[in-house]
C-alpha cells in the first residue's frame, strides 16, 4: 500500500482516504462519494477496512464486532473505489510482544479525548489517533473523510492533523439516518426485536432538545440534561452513559444551553452503546 | 516547508533530512553528508534547526541552550545543504494556551524511552517523537540522519518509525570526536577550563571497559559498574549519572557483561550534562 501511494503521488495524482472498520453502511458510502468529489475522477479512492484492537477496551466487542468482507468488498466495487486496504493484525502491530520485539509508539491526545467517549472508553482515542497516523502514514492521503456521527473523533484528528503537522486535509461527512431518525451504525445490527425501535430514542431526545432551545433562549443546563435522561429511562432497555452540551470547536462544555450549541449523547440499548449528537 | 516538500516529491525528487538544535560542529556535518550520499547530487539535503522546548524540562538549559544561526548557515552554505528549515516557537507549537487553541497532541515511545535519558530526564523523549514526526510531516523525507552519540534517540526514533509506520528511512552516523576523544557535542562550549580536560573521562572509561571485556570473558556487572563510577569520581567536578550496559536493539540491560554489549553513560561535568556510548 505505501509503495503503491508513493507511486500515485509521484505521478500527482490526488488520494482520498475513508479509515473504516467495515460491516459497511449507507453512511460509509456517504464518505466514499465525498471522497472521489475531492479527488476527482483521476484520483485515487483507499477505503481501509481495519477493526483496530487498540481503540478497543478489553470488556468491549472486539471479538463480536460484526465483519462481512466479501459484502464490504461488493459494495464499494459498485462505489468505484480504487483500492480496498485490509491489513493484518499482524502487519498493523508487529510483534506486540514484549520488549525487545513489542509495539510501543503511541500518538495520545490529551485534552479534547478527556471528556464523552474518552471518559467512558479511556484508552479509546489513543487507539484511534495511533491507527489513524498509522493510516496516513501508509496511505500518504491528501484528504481523508470521517462521519460526523463520531464527532469528537473528528475533533481529535482535526487536532492531531493540526499539532502533528500531517499533509491532509480532514472533510467531515454529515450523519446518515435511517427512515426513523436512528443514526446508521455497524452496531445497528445487534439491535433485535423491540430494541431496534426504543434505540430511536437518541434522535427523539436529540429533537426534544432542540425543539426545548428553540421556545426559549436560556435552559438550565440541569433541567435539560434531566429531561434528556428521563426520556432516555422511558425505554424499558435504554440507560443513558451520558449526555453533554458543548463549544462544537473545543469539547469545551457550556455552562449554559444557547442555540449553536453542540450536543451528544451515548445510551446503552440492551447491552449495546449507541452515540449521537447534533448541533442545536 | 511542506509545499516545497511536495513540490520536489511530486518531482520526483529524494529528501533527506538532518534534524538539529543548531551550533553545529563537525558531528552534524557528517550527517549532512550521510544524507548527501543517500540522496545523490540531484536530491534535496535539508536540515533543521530548532531547539525544541518540549525535549527540555523546566530545569534544564533551554534558554541557556547555545545558538548562532548565522555561523550554523554558512557552515551548511560550504555544505552544499538545500535548505535550512528554521522554524519559531510559534510556528511549531502554535496557540500553546489552554482548550480550545492548546496544542495538545504527543506521539510517545513507551518502552525504549524509559532507562537511562529517560530515567534522568522524564519528558525529555516525548518532546524528541513529537518534534521529529512533526519534522517528518513537514519535511516529508525518504531518508532522516541521527548521530551515534544520541544512541538511545535513535533506537526511539527507529521504533517510531516501525510502529507508526512514517515512510521514511532512518540511518544512523558514526560519532565524531576531538583529537583526545572527547565526543562532540555543542554543550562542550560549556566546558571552560579544566573541565574540558575531565569531560574526557567519559570516554576513557569507555577504553577502560572495553580493555576489560577484551581481557577476561565475563565480568561481574557490578564490579565494571564499580570501576567506571569511580574512574568518574576521581575527577574533582565530574559526578556520574548512570552507566549503562545493554542489548544494542532492544536496550534491555544485559544481567552479563560480554563483547557486542553496548556501554552508554550520562556524566556531569561541572553544571553540564555529557552523553557518550559505545559497543563493546
Amino acid at each position: 500500500m505505501q509503495r503503491l501511494a508513493k507511486k500515485w503521488r509521484r505521478a500527482g495524482e490526488g488520494i482520498g482516504l475513508v479509515p473504516t472498520m467495515g460491516y459497511l453502511h449507507a453512511g460509509h458510502l456517504r464518505l466514499v462519494r465525498e471522497a472521489r468529489k475531492r479527488v476527482g475522477k483521476r484520483g485515487k479512492v483507499v477505503v481501509s477496512i481495519y477493526v483496530n484492537p487498540t481503540q478497543f477496551a478489553p470488556t468491549e466487542d472486539l471479538s463480536k464486532y460484526p465483519r462481512d468482507l466479501k459484502r464490504d468488498l461488493k459494495m464499494l466495487r459498485e462505489c468505484g473505489v480504487d483500492v480496498v486496504f485490509t491489513p493484518e493484525d499482524s502487519e498493523m502491530y508487529p510483534d506486540r510482544r514484549p520488549v525487545p520485539a513489542g509495539f510501543s509508539t503511541y500518538v495520545v491526545e490529551e485534552k479534547l479525548s478527556r471528556t464523552m467517549e474518552g471518559a467512558s472508553r479511556p484508552t479509546h482515542f489513543r487507539g484511534v489517533t495511533t491507527i489513524v497516523a498509522k493510516l496516513f502514514n501508509i496511505v500518504q492521503p491528501d484528504v481523508a473523510v470521517f462521519g460526523q456521527k463520531d464527532f469528537q473523533q473528528a475533533a481529535i484528528i482535526r487536532r492531531m492533523v493540526r499539532d502533528l503537522d500531517f499533509p491532509v486535509r480532514i472533510i467531515v461527512a454529515p450523519t446518515v439516518r435511517e427512515k426513523d431518525g436512528l443514526a446508521m451504525s455497524s452496531r445497528n445490527k445487534y439491535l433485535e426485536g423491540d430494541l431496534r425501535r426504543q434505540a430511536t430514542v437518541l434522535r427523539r431526545a436529540i429533537e426534544m432538545a432542540r425543539a426545548t432551545v428553540k421556545k426559549s433562549k436560556r435552559i438550565p443546563l440541569a433541567r435539560l440534561k434531566a429531561d434528556v435522561g428521563a426520556m432516555i429511562e422511558s425505554e424499558p432497555d435504554a440507560r443513558l452513559d451520558y449526555v453533554e452540551f458543548f463549544d462544537p470547536e473545543s469539547l469545551v462544555a457550556v455552562a449554559e444551553i444557547t442555540s449553536g450549541v453542540q450536543m451528544a449523547l451515548a445510551v446503552f440499548v440492551g447491552k449495546t452503546r449507541l452515540i449521537d449528537n447534533e448541533r442545536l
